[in-house]
């Protein structure tokens, strides 16, 4: 789908995100579950990137599930803030794979978001969990 | 979770509602989208109340869809406040209905937002509208 | 009402969104809440490019806060699809300011929402409304 | 490590939640940043049961803070289940204290998510941790 013929990786993402109030809260920050919205974003469009487009998770019913979120919240985000979201595939097994976020303010580069997330390929409506070899092939090419 | 007297007749719904951090924003007030998210529970509870149960939707894949909404918002909402989700069903017409809806300060009996939500019933995947009687033949019965 | 004649005048913006998961519901489409988180993002950077920076609403505390919106949901968006949100200044009044959106499909050009809102420009922690004038006198230049 | 032997300890929670469209998404099962969303609401309402009321968070700036979760999704939850959210004080240490939840379906007390969070005590708006006995002292009683 996209074109990488610069340093870029394929299995790399950056996005960049500003800061909306819907991400913000009453203490004035961003909230914690706005961060998951966007490292969400930023998993999504990599998975587009490595091959798994939305037209085929629709077709195959192929769907990447999240199994477990580790996340740290280092320093606040603020309203309206320039923040980039950078993603990595981490690591590959049979059955799930693992992915790897930090959130960097813009402007100065503060890391202030670190997160790890392993995913499996579940074949819905059934629910039934698939090799990641089987799933999502494309995937196992970036090792 | 409802606060059903035994006078509350079967459309009509009241419930209750905490404001959580976010549900806020920077600017210290219930942002414009949560009061949307009360009205959507609200709403479901009301159809479920008027029979239109979640087994049924899933069963049949006939969806009430949100045509149109107006929301007025005339006082703000804070971190913490109780407040009171009161929804009706305003009027049905062939293929569509309205539902009406007010959110109160529990405290004071201040009203804070008012609603008006047009809805239409769909056959889903597909996306064919149905007429309201075919759809969900129980909400007839209260004219 | 202002007068669109330049090929990108500042009272307009267009902003691409790419339906992520997140704003899907069981029903298979894009759930109705979604398309207000794309407006309020839509608006937001509309503000900025008008001259209403988030920095200035941090320091003078004056929010520009959404008295009533009125939203049609005309056409179903899906998982995947891109979309375009247009918006522009509609009307300027004493108090109140408008403004118009449509969400349309990228491919083909659908129409799927229209969206009209009014705000007001708030002293928060006060609440205290202000004149548009007053409160975000760069507004008034477009006119 | 608290001790609950007590049938409802101010230490505990249990908040009853019915799955909503807005927390489904498109693969139609709950989406995983919505059983957050639960996890938040049953956190806030412990820590008002456990004295850290909102009148107080207002009042003295002192808002209590996720610093990391760490969340298992195990089974997924569907459109109009019952679930129960339980949560507990897990530990108190001098600047931290962790929480532990898990969300069970109600009809047969299937474990569907596991969830641990740590959370600081934050003086806003400067941002100054403060130690847990200084900013939440109502919390160590349960120790």
């Amino acid at each position: 789908m996209t074109d990488h013929t610069l340093a870029s990786p394929p299995d790399q993402i950056r996005l960049p995100v500003q800061v909306m109030y819907f991400d913000t809260d009453a203490g004035g920050v961003v909230h914690n579950i706005a961060y998951l919205r966007f490292i969400e974003t930023a998993r999504t469009l990599l998975a587009v990137q490595l091959g798994m487009s939305f037209e085929d998770i629709l077709r195959t019913g192929i769907h990447p599930v999240v199994v477990r979120t580790e996340i740290d919240y280092r320093r606040p985000a603020r309203l309206g803030e320039h923040l980039q979201i950078h993603g990595k595939i981490a690591e590959i097994g049979r059955v799930r794979f693992w992915v790897e976020f930090e959130i960097l303010r813009d402007t100065d580069g503060t890391q202030l978001v670190t997160c790890r997330q392993s995913l499996a390929l579940v074949q819905m409506p059934e629910g039934k969990p698939l090799r990641v070899s089987e799933g999502f092939p494309s995937l196992g090419k970036t090792e």
